[in-house]
């Protein structure tokens, strides 16, 4: 009975990959999680808490929600996103669902895992704007209702950490993630799960050689061992008049974090999951619909031209890339007691 | 049998409120709503995504949740409210629990409906910032995914107008509304839902005067004929030091709304629900605490000076106020294709 099944899947499986020759995955129902910090009921609680307060942004007006917004595609629809005092920086929000996949985080992988990037923000003056880390964490420690849920979460020693609550925070994103798009279905052998538009824009997608950068279940690269991100020079070729057009050759990516000049140009290969729902693209922010981000990536990456016709296949195919969002209850925040905040940065 | 009921319960109101002889009043479980703009489930679940919609703000960075926040006290915690830009206005904002009972809107009353105060934020420059109402309205036009909202809660019949979007936030916002707090639980009869302390200061509230503004379900004043708004002077007595210390004198209250002397420092009585929450205090945010808020009224606006143990005893009775709050699912908001907000105004 089982092997039945085993098999019966194997020819489902290869009906629909076999076409292809190429390894079409779905997305796990759960997200890997790090020896170090193993998801917990009591840790995405507190870790959803955290995300969507404001209270530890210098002006207590930007949480983690602010530029990856759980409502709608896990980032702002801005292409710089805005920060305390109405700052703003020079990249565009990655989106947060399914970031639990991803090899290396920020679009120049300077972070290595999710506890990591989730420190980033809170002391980025054009982002969260605290002057450093600890004093962040003295405004959770001011709030008394937060400490039951890090005792929960931590154990009763000493719980109300950086670090833990960095952990909590990242355990929350694992949990943020989007399977049972119309493409997962499809590969699970669901008939009509995608049309057949989006089936020749799925073949054209590979085709053409999109799938030797954004391969593997989220769309983002193969999988890597930890903290060593996945990266591509982007643009690839400089000569398109895309590059000139949308100021491509502006963000050196991550040559900044490494100082090495073979990073110039270098930027993590992004999810390509649910990006019907996060305009504007690229890590500029300058390309508003996917029509054109798609024509863009052909010529600028593959240097090729693509016919109206391929854009519109890929497009109807990205577009079975939304998957299903978690429904989540909005947490309630513990209370500020005798606090203004916004007059005081401790 | 249904007599015996009544009996019973007038012979607990007459114990719980003979001592005092004065009217306590319990919060309605459901709030007040308008002949021409009737809740219904189909607004609601609209006028909820509305309100947490950032997109219709200049920048698209600012909802009615930004400084009214649904997962705190119903406010931001900030003495003055922060909106597009990082630009602030002279105002703390009021909370937005329990709302639905005031008898006008805006610290000056200058909207005499829920309706009517939901398009004021979204057109000044120092909240969202959008140069009109016809252009936040195309935005929202312009997310696909809205219309069938708008459809099913207003007909087909061109139901994507401002009136109606304002409609459904403020059908919305009556059902955020918190019943069942330990004073209200106290109110219906339940022995030990006040304990002693807070008993001692719900009868020093009454005693002193307060009730004589804070009356009625939601501690706002009097029921008033829609749109007459139930306003009083603050500061009454000038001479208190506690005028010039937290600058009382600065904001001429609804003078500026009407240009009436007479209405010279005259101010919208707040509801106190939750107000254990809603920190810091008054119409500039300038007092931090709660026990220094109680101090402050009793003096300014009473001629009295209180004993320690009497503002402990206030601020016991006041944290009893804190009542139930609904749960809610984080809506998902209709995505925004081919849109980079911040770099279009329409």
């Amino acid at each position: 009975m089982k092997l039945k099944t085993v098999l019966l899947s194997l020819v489902i499986a290869m009906a629909t990959n076999g076409v292809q020759a190429y390894d079409w995955q779905a997305l796990p129902s759960k997200a890997p999680e790090p020896a170090d910090n193993p998801t917990t009921p009591e840790k995405v609680e507190l870790g959803r808490m955290l995300y969507f307060d404001p209270r530890f942004s210098e002006t207590g007006t930007v949480s983690c929600n602010s530029c990856h917004n759980l409502m709608l595609g896990g980032d702002d629809n801005r292409a710089f996103s805005m920060g305390v005092h109405g700052k703003t920086g020079g990249r565009s929000a990655p989106t947060v669902w399914n970031s639990a996949f991803a090899s290396a985080q920020f679009w120049d992988g300077r972070a290595a895992s999710l506890e990591e990037q989730a420190k980033g923000p809170v002391v980025n003056p054009v982002e969260m704007g605290m002057s450093d880390l600890e004093k962040a964490m003295n405004r959770v420690r001011a709030i008394p209702g937060y400490q039951p849920y890090f005792v929960r979460a931590f154990g009763a020693d000493n719980p109300m950490s950086v670090d833990n609550a960095a952990k909590a925070v990242a355990a929350f994103e694992r949990t943020m993630i989007t399977p049972g798009s119309p493409y997962d279905r499809h590969v699970k052998g669901e008939k009509g799960a995608l049309d057949e538009q989006q089936q020749r824009g799925m073949k054209t997608f590979h085709e053409i050689g999109c799938t030797s950068c954004h391969s593997g279940p989220a769309f983002d690269g193969p999988t890597m061992a930890p903290g060593s991100g996945f990266f591509m020079k982007f643009p690839t070729f400089e000569d398109s008049e895309y590059v000139a057009k949308y100021d491509f050759l502006k963000d050196p990516g991550r040559l900044e974090v490494t100082g090495k000049d073979t990073d110039k140009y270098m930027f993590k290969v992004p999810t390509l999951r649910n990006i019907a729902l996060t305009a504007p693209y690229f890590h500029n922010g300058a390309v508003p619909t996917l029509e054109e981000a798609v024509r863009v990536m052909a010529k600028v990456q593959l240097n090729k031209d693509l016919s109206d016709d391929q854009v519109a296949d890929m497009v109807a195919f990205l577009n079975g890339l939304t998957g299903e969002f978690p429904e989540q209850v909005l947490p309630r925040l513990p209370a500020t007691p005798g606090w203004a905040i916004g007059s005081r940065e401790d």
